[in-house]
């Protein structure tokens, strides 16, 4: 057993889109990632999805067919499985998410911006 | 889906050691909880339990066998399953605790101290 500083974290890699592995438990991975500007739209067929904007932003998660929700700093949202979405970031934020271990970060969509995820 | 304010949801309760339920997915539970002062020794045997602490603590979360770990708003650790462990908030902290749903906060133990989980 080892803390983990957040700040520390997020101080030790500057790639936006790269989440980073903060904690493993129960088969679930606790990931650190700095997000700016649009990503991919994708879905994970398998895995709900927690994101948590922990600093910056605000984040837009928008769906194909609901409206977009806005995250500001200490507001969470969970993506169910297999719900097609796309992470805007207006400004830069500092994210957590939650999400099974394994998961990747495209989803579905794979592609260029599919990133392996780094142990802090 | 709807999103939820952290900073909302712990101004609705202001009793100490009884998660709130914040978030569910993927079978597991993201818990908000006020804790102050000492809890009762504890296992969770099928369930590691992660303790991040948002604001105020420290919190030292005690072993039976390895040294304290003391964590300051921003920290976090994983407990991992079946290992005995004491959380003592030696000042007003607000914590997120990540588990399997269904795991209790006394674990093991039992007693008075156990609290249904409200959700928020």
């Amino acid at each position: 057993m080892e803390k983990l500083s957040v700040d520390a974290a997020f101080d030790s890699f500057e790639e936006t889109w790269a989440p980073r592995l903060a904690a493993e438990l129960n088969g679930q991975a606790l990931k650190l990632a700095r997000l700016d500007g649009e990503f991919v739209w994708h879905a994970h067929d398998d895995a709900d999805e927690l994101f948590w904007v922990l600093e910056g932003g605000p984040l837009d998660v928008e769906f194909r067919e609901e409206a977009t929700e806005t995250l500001g700093p200490g507001e969470l949202l969970v993506v169910p499985a297999g719900i097609e979405h796309r992470p805007v970031a207006r400004s830069p934020a500092k994210v957590a998410l939650f999400e099974p271990s394994g998961t990747t970060n495209t989803g579905d969509a794979g592609g260029e911006r599919t990133r392996d995820v780094e142990r802090l």
